[in-house]
């Protein structure tokens, strides 16, 4: 495809030659015909050694760089979209494997690939344009959106639903029962799951996460929320639009949160709290109360982020503040001492 | 189901009309022929706007309900069992699929069902009345007890052992290999790991969990123990019976766990430790030490729950600790600097 | 085999009678015709009573052994070689499956083993000697080494390139996409992640771990590197030879590690630093910043390990040291009050 192709699909505007493009690379290993985005001023020097043939740059900088050029408004956003112009999906086959176990009371509608050894249970829908792939389960009275992609062994438990447009990379386990017990006379007993795992439009879920079914009632994922791999996602737990859950987050039950929350990697949130819209927590921290709408809070058990900064900075210099005190307090004797003896002199 | 059968199968009197009960529910979702729990008292205002049929309370608040009521002096245990009765389980098939694989020398026992694509190696055992899944792998020389259920995607290596009545969720795996490696001239060198894993009666493992077989002998997890999704167990490991090890938990390697212990979301516990009989460890502790019978503990590395609690408390004040240290330190050389004035003028 | 010929092949000398050995233990649950190790001093109590027939003893404790010995000068070493003779592969079946899904375009070299309800995409090349067990998914155009083991479940998405020997345990998923975003006006937009995962020889990963593949060019793990079960591996992601990656450990994207990094369970690496070679990292630390070569690191956020450890000692005495500093804040007022008195006396 032509430069000036790529700028029309993206809608920018092209500088330089309009040269062919193949494909997408980074300014260290893109080949002359290809184009790397300029991230920030910070990668400039790389400019004097790329091979690139052209760039994807803030339009400010777009007089520097000296090659075919698109000038952007927002680079990382303009990259994710001439990105998508070049990539090919992955797998390799369409339609239906007669290898598949599709059960009779299952509903398939136009442009479903299901791949060999995959499992649709009784009255499971999958609506068009949806692929599956192999070793995916999907339970009985499950509902799949349109355009979703359910990636290898990855697993929809009963009743589980999703919206438009949803992948779920491999290995990841939808509706699993919830860890609901109640303590009897000898031993845990067990309150059975009967809820199910709702998951809106356009919401990604990396690998190997699990979120579990509700109790009663639905375990929801809001529109446009993205989860990495990892995750747990406890029974009840309802998230908001457009969240971010970095890898091995840990939400324990019945807690909610708001749209926009941003939760970091390897960051806990405790049962039955709420975190309002736009909260953002940093990595390994551990939340066990309610956040207001925009807080941002650090550390285990979690505080105001800016208080955790310097909390942060001061830990390693406990040691030194212990000998400080205990500095102070001979002093304070040797000041006590030196007044007694004034007072035995008096 | 009337009112009054629930109440004699899970063995509660009732009170108020003897209506058709169809299902469970909370007090927010019910309809007119469910059944919801008041979990605690401040969940009374809810009365008002439930549209429930009747209601599991607790004896002393069951002339405050003002519907059909089941009194029960646990209310958590009761509703566990009324919520059994109505629970339907999962699955759409039953019998053993002609798509499995079956190898010439495994051992079914009667009423097993296999679904299509579980694997089942050679001398396995598979006992009467147990489930497994699409997609479950069940190495040679595995032995499974009654009523078990392994949900799709579990993998069993080779040699593990199931109790009866255990559940095994969606890809957890049993039995990976210990991670066991001696320091060679030329790295790491591999210690083969030829124990297995055996999993007691009535134990419940989540979603994506990995407990590893043991280098020699076996990784034990002790009957009713219930464990959740995500979770590590490391090689030869022992836990008690009924404990309850939440998400994400990582047990190192040869660390034993008296009885009834609970460890919380992402807590860690380092190896060749014991935890005896009732320890509970808080969420994203980190355990280096042996603890005694009861003991309660918190913090990363980990110390007496009580004394974590107010160690929390003060943290973010560590700043302000600081600054008031600084304060007092400028008044003893405040001092220190009268004293030498004093004594110049002396 | 005899206890000659085990000295024999592992090249240790050995004392006492030439008996026959069948299997490898532990001091404790070794018979007769079993070879136990002696790890260290500590352990000499259990010659009294093991029922051992030989031990593979520290050459320097040999003369204390009063059994069959294998003297070593480097006992964990050796004990792994040991083991070695004894182990038994895990598998049942060998050669190619028909219930496997073997695209017409894959090539297998010869003596490649491939299990029931293993798939194998188009373009794909798997290298003699290597073993797919079953549910395991190759993508289009991967390329395994040979003497490579994916045991059960085990997901390699599209171009995901595994060198000899490599070892990947059931359930953990290879080249699924990293998590990249760019945020939109309606949302997060997907950054489509073109790159692959390139895992180098001899390398074993755990079971339920994921390694995401690079947005564009590689994300690679160096040989001989051993990774544990439930760790997360993001995308661009660079690890060097020989390194020990334990259990349920994150490393964000694009961050690098020297060769002999040792990162400790529960560890979390932020994204886009550098651990030069031989740092370690403690369990639950939280690295955010450069370390250089053989730097050891502990706490979240992460300082030097000999401050960390007298940091943690400190930390539960914090409450103590709260008291102590308002102990004397109230001796700095009395001497103050009692420097106004005798102002106002004086």
């Amino acid at each position: 495809m032509r430069l000036s192709e790529v700028a029309g699909k993206v809608g920018l505007t092209f500088s330089g030659h309009d040269i062919e493009i193949t494909g997408v690379n980074t300014l260290a290993a893109a080949g002359p015909n290809e184009i790397a985005p300029l991230m920030s001023k910070k990668y400039l020097p790389q400019l004097a050694t790329t091979r690139a043939g052209a760039v994807l740059s803030d339009a400010r900088l777009a007089d520097q760089i000296g090659l075919a050029c698109l000038a952007s408004a927002n680079v990382k956003l303009d990259w994710a979209r001439v990105v998508t112009l070049f990539a090919k999906p992955q797998g390799c086959l369409s339609g239906v494997s007669p290898q598949a176990f599709i059960h009779a009371d299952a509903v398939l509608e136009e442009s479903v690939t299901v791949y060999p050894f995959a499992f649709i249970g009784a009255r499971a829908h999958i609506s068009a344009g949806s692929t599956l792939y192999p070793g995916v389960y999907v339970g009985e009275d499950c509902r799949i959106g349109t355009g979703c992609t359910v990636y290898p062994n990855a697993v929809l438990m009963a009743d589980t639903v999703l919206g438009d447009g949803v992948t779920v990379h491999a290995g990841t386990v939808l509706g699993a029962d919830g860890y609901g017990y109640a303590q009897g006379p000898t031993g845990h007993v067990k309150i059975p799951q009967l809820g199910n795992v709702v998951i809106g439009n356009n919401v990604e879920i990396g690998a190997n996460t699990a979120i579990d079914r509700a109790a009663l009632e639905s375990t929801r994922i809001g529109d446009g929320t993205k989860i990495d791999n990892l995750v747990q996602i406890a029974h009840n737990v309802q998230t908001g639009k457009h969240c971010l859950i970095i890898s091995q987050v840990g939400i324990a039950g019945s807690t909610t949160l708001g749209n926009g929350v941003v939760l970091a990697g390897q960051a806990g949130l405790r049962d039955n709290i709420s975190l309002a819209d736009g909260v953002q927590v940093a990595a390994q921290s551990g939340v066990g109360v309610d956040l207001p709408p925009g807080a941002v809070a650090g550390g285990s058990p979690s505080m105001d982020a800016s208080t955790y900064l310097k909390v942060s900075m001061l830990l390693p210099k406990l040691p030194e503040l212990m000998r400080r005190v205990r500095r102070l307090e001979k002093a304070a004797e040797a000041i006590a001492d030196a007044g007694n003896k004034e007072d035995a002199n008096g």
